[in-house]
């Protein structure tokens, strides 16, 4: 028995996300799927975690354990082969038994693209949450800073979200603007259920002085998602590297 | 009666092209159907040019004439309330009544644009032909070269092309590399059907040793389409600007 770490990138917009469900295309059913076609077993994938409908990644890991004797570097091909152009393997390498593609992260980074302009590029349009006016860079610089560090994200969670224990560390929010655009890279520990998309939807409506600055620490006293911003769209969203 | 203009943008993926047909969804039937929804009139439009099946769009134009008494600017909100997020109009402007959005054409520019890397990015799949690998620089800029300028282009067209003048003015050629990416921006007076595809096409297969660069000159004396390379696929080619 060989346990396998494979990297894979998707596009998100025709799938019910990551995980595999009953009755609907997923990202790991099709994986699963292409894995039983090429080995002819029955395996499972453990990735490093969930992506919502819709949400993409550039850079996602799973590992699986295979009998099979096809060469680990021969699963790149063999399975894109059986896999849609939405999903590509990009390498596969064989790792120690005890290794585990979620429990074994070390960081990861999501990528969260805004489009400013009235009217949206239709290229662009399944990788963009649309706000359709500017923002005020250093504005959001100020409010990212207060989101920065090690704290109870409780908040920043929705409330179907299975956690316990809600202490997370976002090492760093890198904001940037590229024409139209503005680009959140977003790097910590772990993330709860929604945690992006509600950190850049907290931010965004600071800005917009939809809620007041001071909401930030009360999100972290109190817990209580009623103090935050929205939570932004799902196709805005891209998993962007993971670090073991 | 007044003529406008409006330039729009589109993501050619899931339609049969630009024009109108029978049975098909395209781009013109689309904002057709819109106009027709915002004026409650029928409306033909009058683009500047085709594109084909899964080719793209960031600035095509076309006119139209109508009685509607709609503001001109407001014909941009009111049709994308219609039309689907593939398909956006960027702006609308009055223009004279002997405008014609394809007669008055000064110049276009396409961008097509090549992924060299083995695995294609999956977030990229619908905007790149997939080479697979690394091309020189250098040799490309030597070849593009003998096909810039005046020339007789009747072997860089389609054989169902109904031109009857094949001379056309390729103003330039740039190719510039961005990591995975090669991209070709072409700029000229006008365009046969499928040109553009045929000068990268025969581009890649003389950087590729699969026909000799003597074969330009041959293509230029002969109008053969034999002497050629391949036309490369629909999905790699937008539209990138129109000058009039």
């Amino acid at each position: 028995m060989r346990r396998i770490c494979i990297c894979f990138a998707y596009k998100g917009t025709r799938y019910s996300g990551l995980q595999k469900q009953p009755n609907h295309d997923t990202i790991q059913s099709q994986v699963e799927n292409a894995l039983e076609k090429v080995t002819c077993q029955k395996i499972n994938i453990y990735p490093s975690g969930r992506t919502d409908a819709g949400v993409h990644a550039l850079k996602q890991y799973a590992h699986f354990d295979t009998l099979s004797k096809i060469l680990t570097q021969n699963f790149v091909t063999a399975l894109n082969t059986y896999l849609p152009p939405d999903i590509r393997i990009m390498s596969a390498t064989e790792v120690d038994k005890d290794f585990h593609a979620r429990k074994n992260v070390k960081s990861k980074t999501y990528l969260y693209i805004v489009s400013t302009s009235k009217i949206t590029n239709p290229l662009l349009y399944d990788y963009v949450c649309e706000k359709k006016h500017d923002y005020d860079l250093k504005k959001i610089n100020e409010i990212k800073k207060l989101i920065e560090g090690t704290h109870n994200f409780k908040a920043f969670c929705a409330s179907k979200s299975s956690a316990n224990n809600f202490v997370r560390t976002v090492e760093s929010i890198e904001v940037e603007k590229k024409c139209d655009l503005i680009l959140f890279k977003i790097t910590g520990n772990g993330f709860l259920y929604n945690m992006v998309r509600i950190i850049v939807g907290t931010i965004l409506d600071i800005a917009d002085n939809k809620i007041p600055i001071e909401n930030i620490a009360k999100m972290f006293e109190s817990g209580d998602r009623k103090f935050g911003g929205r939570t932004v769209c799902a196709k805005g969203l891209m998993l962007y590297d993971v670090k073991y």
